[in-house]
């Protein structure tokens, strides 16, 4: 976890801090879910464990199972990004590309799990995987000195990882570390947000399209939505939506000022935070948290679009010199 | 650093350590020189850092820089992975890419730098970087609590880290704390091995061409061979090639084995581990270490060259069942 000076002067925050599980052994906060499956698959004497994942929850089941010699079944929609593919089928995996949405793809991975009866690590179906996402929030606290921030913002897709922030603070809470939970920030993109739409329609939720370029939270029928919904909720936080704009424009941001760079999905907790700057619900006298669920590693074609070009010349200082001085004069 | 199981199995070694730098703030262990410049350049009161690199310096160096709010400007060769350029530009860095080799872009942010007077942290201009490069071999003895391997195998460039490996354990015997320097396997890409071949043939440096798909080691006229000569020979090791399709299937192997995906050239030391073992020069025997110098999501490309394919199918159990069983069978 950074504490934020480049960040928090930009978005205008008393206090910032980011947690970066990008930097996570396969580089996203699912390894804190995995590592439990992985786990209890060997608990149960499993030699196989699968799920469906738009990417991180696979890659990183997938590099877990590998370290302990568990083989692994991943189902992935065919849109997964290619770099979280390839970290599938690098640690062995065999995967399955569904010609298909999330939806489609997590029933035919339960159908297939029903079958050979694997393991099943789908964050949904298995109650531990919150437990294992919780330590998020007990390694935030710890790291505050359980001095708790008045905002937490995550990106919310499935509503697993949002669940697992307030449970760990809940938890600090029951043993008396903590006092209160710090008020959850839901910020889900406006391509795909059935729980933002719950949460302040009041109304049960409906599946949407999954129309965002931040694929790790592009689900449009969440598999956790009443976690997702009491989490912010109990702690008297709220939800926002941010345009796929929004999310790169964060996500430049996010590099330049901290040099962090994360994935769509990983950065739109920060461009929730300015969102709900703009609207008033935060304000210069917070201190806020936010959590960077994914390297931007994973998705170099987002961050290509985030980006700009580089300066392309010969290796002559003349042709350089040219190039340079109208960028610095722009400064 | 991950004590191996797989991997250690798969190589036939006594003992097996596996230290991955991919997991540094900007994925490769060039933070480590990064931080030290960063922070050199704030001491000199400069704004503006620059470097000429393959891609892991730079993108270290825009990363560390952001942070603090220094400017960088960042000289690349044409031929570096898309996944390091957008890192470069995603950290808010001025990005300089030169239709040449890394010889001409070097030369080219030397004369840049000259004529500016920015701070300079190419690492064989700068004798400070292998100060930070050393920490690695600090680390490496503390986490052993300071019983020394028989082994550390490193991918060699520029040169620069292996003399930074060397450098950490020198300094640990100057004052106490470990008897010997472990035995230094350097390794080199067979289609760029200037120093394994100045190391062999005992004859000056020359210039080789540059024809490996590890671009961070792809160095033709490396620039700290005396270092990186000087590490291995005072260890008592020695140098080996590889092959392409060698670096390949050793990234493969660490992934399928251990959970970790590196970039070719962070792989390097494992594919040399698996040489020296052949040529008798490492055995059974022997406890090694090697360090995985950066992260695989940084060059995707070659990782798919290393990886399968995914089976594709529609979202129905009948399909997965007919292409799954076949795998199965053949296990």
């Amino acid at each position: 976890m950074y504490k934020s000076e480049g960040l928090k002067k930009a978005l205008g925050l008393k206090e910032l801090y980011i947690k970066d599980d990008g930097l996570n052994p396969t580089s996203s906060l699912k390894d804190r879910a995995s590592v439990i499956a992985v786990v209890k698959a060997l608990e149960l004497g499993k030699e196989t464990i699968a799920c469906s994942s738009t990417g991180n929850a696979a890659s990183s089941l997938a590099g877990n199972a590998a370290r302990v010699g568990l083989k692994t079944v991943i189902f992935v929609p065919e849109r997964a990004p290619i770099g979280k593919l390839t970290q599938l089928l690098i640690y062995g995996a065999t995967v399955v590309s569904v010609k298909s949405d999330y939806g489609a793809t997590f029933g035919l991975s339960k159908k297939a799990i029903d079958h050979y009866g694997w393991y099943n690590r789908n964050a949904a179906i298995n109650p531990l995987m919150v437990e294992g996402k919780k330590t998020v929030a007990l390694e935030i606290a710890e790291q505050m000195d359980f001095i708790m921030p008045d905002w937490v913002a995550v990106s919310v897709g499935d509503g697993c990882t949002i669940g697992g922030v307030y449970k760990g603070f809940y938890d600090l809470i029951q043993i008396g570390l903590i006092a209160r939970v710090p008020k959850i920030l839901g910020v889900q993109a406006e391509g795909c947000a059935p729980i933002h739409k719950a949460f302040h329609s009041g109304r049960p939720l409906e599946p949407t399209e999954e129309n965002t370029i931040a694929d790790s939270i592009s689900v449009g029928i969440p598999r956790n939505p009443i976690k997702a919904l009491n989490a912010v909720k109990k702690s008297g936080g709220t939800y926002v939506t941010v345009t796929d704009d929004e999310i790169l424009a964060a996500m430049a941001l996010l590099g330049r000022t901290e040099g962090i760079f994360g994935e769509p999905a990983g950065v739109t907790g920060v461009a929730g935070i300015i969102k709900a700057k703009e609207e008033g619900t935060i304000t210069k006298e917070d201190c806020v948290v936010t959590v960077i669920t994914g390297n931007g590693l994973k998705d170099v074609n987002n961050g290509m679009k985030a980006s700009g070009d580089p300066i392309k010349i010969g290796p002559d200082l003349a042709s350089f010199i040219k190039k340079y001085e109208p960028i610095i004069s722009e400064d």
